[in-house]
């Protein structure tokens, strides 16, 4: 049984803050701060460029792949850390059309997050050939899949309502019809049980930055099914994917490995905090956090209906359609959030009516959650959101 | 008059090692600790999400951009920072060729860093449409430049001798071909002066983690000429580029800025660390920093050829024509850096036969060199490279 009292140890939380938003941003992991010490008075500032091999510096996005690949049931050698996600879902769309050149279409949904959808955009413009992406209703993904489709890039997870895909589901109907299944995991690593391999994903990418904590703009990862491993074509071909880079040959060798999906030298630094972030996760199991977020999700959302009847639920009301996040829905959504936050209740918005709140077993307890909704119901009671000073968006909600 | 000695002391350097390998990995600036630990105590520990606006994260690729900027002879507003430099050539190329869509030669040459060769040779690969890289000798680049080439692909400074092209007059050449010129500045950026603008380049790029101080795999820059910054296409369409990310609009509508080659989340807490490095760049004077680098490197090699009969300089002997590297040819390059590093004097090793040394005033005193020279003088009397140990080639040299 996983100790969630223990794990919550783990994390630094502002005292009187109640954080729903680990779903945008993980907190501050305890371990992070004395890793971030030693990378830098020690590892660099005291060995310098010796570093790469002193400290194994160059083997460190596989260690830190392999962490993750723990969470989603990705073997040992299959996961490649580093970049960003757009990047990564870059790399593996285009790895995927490669593998199916004679058709033209990506097949994906309106829910997506819009930024997958801006890099299937610009690499189909670029790669040109009437390439085509082809845009449905997330409830109509099933029914899309034809053998028309090259690709499917599907985000598991909506990152307005938590709405979830059938992953195995919709793999094997792409399957069926001879496509590519990419996966986007960005809201279900470290929110949800995941499994590459049994859902038999042909790609999968997710960010670090929400679930698992690694920080702001954390290091990406993707999953390259081994199939693919020694064939997928890593379009951005840099020298840390070479299957030996420090021989500096002016040909491209791809790394016999999901190590190809490497491209530029590693952020060691970002890569460190993350494999200290990943420390919160030994021991744990993803079927218990997975009950104690339904837990959580299923209180808030009581609590919330009973206190504040003005807001509509935005999410999936059985928790097994869900990840680990629930919306509500409201004109004023924006003035609210801003309300919630000015009152020690962290969530956020999303355009153009959500309000939207992230469950974390490792740090979150039931207590909090229900002092959450209470002050939900304060704001609402009070509209206390009816304040001049909430009217004008910020650049960042 | 820039104060070196007052440079000197913004860095942590081991007690009793001579580092001569800035050109790969700066040293620790000072300022980098207190700035990590603010970000991640006050800033991430403290606001969590709310620090994207509260400490202004979401901004500071931009600043760091500038800062950049001032360096490089980039105005305000044309510098844009994260990634990895693989990942900028990317852009930089793919854009450039957007620009010349009826022409079909990349053209670089055989002393650009191989990295770059392989970030064209993916992208062409996937473009199609008999796209060509063709690779000349660095001699031969100027002669190459003809109407059948759509974009030039140098880099400024040979990573391996040093030698240095000349900017201006091949980005004048290119442009009157009709080519787009774009440069990677990897060993130029803090190491020589630099003026994109005078040179008229059309893209340039960089890294940050060598003559720039910003720790392993720091984030990277784009220079995008203020010609082409509301119609450069950014293959990499990631939400950070967007013109509005936080609208979450299904279509991409790219910034109307540079900022259009930002791709996903910035990486936070490794700007803030270069943000902090460059800081000792501030009432520096890149004419003082290369007088002073000229000198160094000038005296490196009148020592070393004094005390070092049987190395070959394989830099050009003309300082103009140098970067702020100096490079010796041996048969046993590899064992004598490996003697010279067991005896603390850093350097490194470039295959087939090269020990390189950088030069860099920011933190170098002309003392340091003449006893690394002394250091090598005895490597090579006493043949301390001939011991089984150094025989063996590491991952990473």
């Amino acid at each position: 049984m996983t100790d969630f009292a223990a794990t919550r140890r783990l994390f630094h939380l502002p005292e009187g803050m109640i954080y729903l938003d680990g779903n945008s941003l993980g907190p501050l992991p305890v371990a992070a701060e004395a890793r971030v010490r030693d990378v830098l008075a020690r590892e660099w500032g005291g060995e310098l460029i010796k570093a790469w091999n002193s400290a194994d510096w160059i083997n460190l996005p596989a260690q830190v792949g392999d962490r993750i690949g723990r969470l989603i049931g990705a073997p040992v050698g299959s996961v490649a850390t580093g970049d960003t996600l757009s990047v990564k879902v870059f790399q593996a769309l285009a790895a995927a059309l490669a593998l199916r050149p004679e058709r033209k279409v990506v097949l994906s949904d309106t829910g997506n997050f819009p930024s997958d959808l801006y890099i299937a955009d610009g690499l189909l413009k670029a790669l040109g050939g009437g390439l085509e992406l082809r845009l449905v209703a997330p409830e109509d993904v099933a029914d899309a899949i034809d053998d028309s489709v090259a690709v499917t890039l599907i985000t598991e997870v909506d990152y307005r309502t938590g709405r979830r895909h059938d992953m195995a589901g919709l793999t094997a109907k792409a399957h069926a019809a001879g496509a590519i299944a990419v996966w986007d995991l960005a809201h279900s690593a470290g929110a949800i049980p995941v499994d590459v391999t049994s859902a038999d994903a042909d790609f999968a990418v997710g960010c670090t930055y929400k679930y698992l904590n690694g920080g702001p703009g954390a290091p990406a990862f993707i999953y390259v099914a081994p199939r693919f491993a020694e064939c997928a074509r890593p379009i951005l071909s840099g020298w840390m994917g070479h299957e030996a880079p420090f021989a500096f040959d002016l040909d491209y060798r791809p790394h016999r490995s999901v190590e190809r999906m490497r491209v530029g030298t590693p952020p060691v630094l970002a890569l460190a905090v993350l494999d200290a972030a990943l420390d919160a996760w030994e021991g744990v199991s993803m079927a218990d956090v997975r009950a104690a977020s339904i837990r959580l999700s299923e209180r808030f959302i009581a609590e919330v209906e009973a206190r504040c009847p003005d807001l509509t639920l935005a999410s999936p009301r059985d928790p097994a359609m869900r990840g680990s996040q629930v919306s509500f829905r409201h004109p004023q959504g924006y003035a609210i959030m801003q309300a919630l936050i000015a009152n020690t209740v962290i969530g956020d918005f999303r355009a153009p009516d959500l309000v939207r709140f992230g469950f974390t077993p490792l740090y979150l307890s039931e207590d909090a959650v229900v002092d959450a909704a209470k002050v939900l119901e304060r704001v609402m009671r009070e509209r206390l959101w009816d304040d001049p000073a909430y009217a004008t968006r910020s650049a960042v909600t």
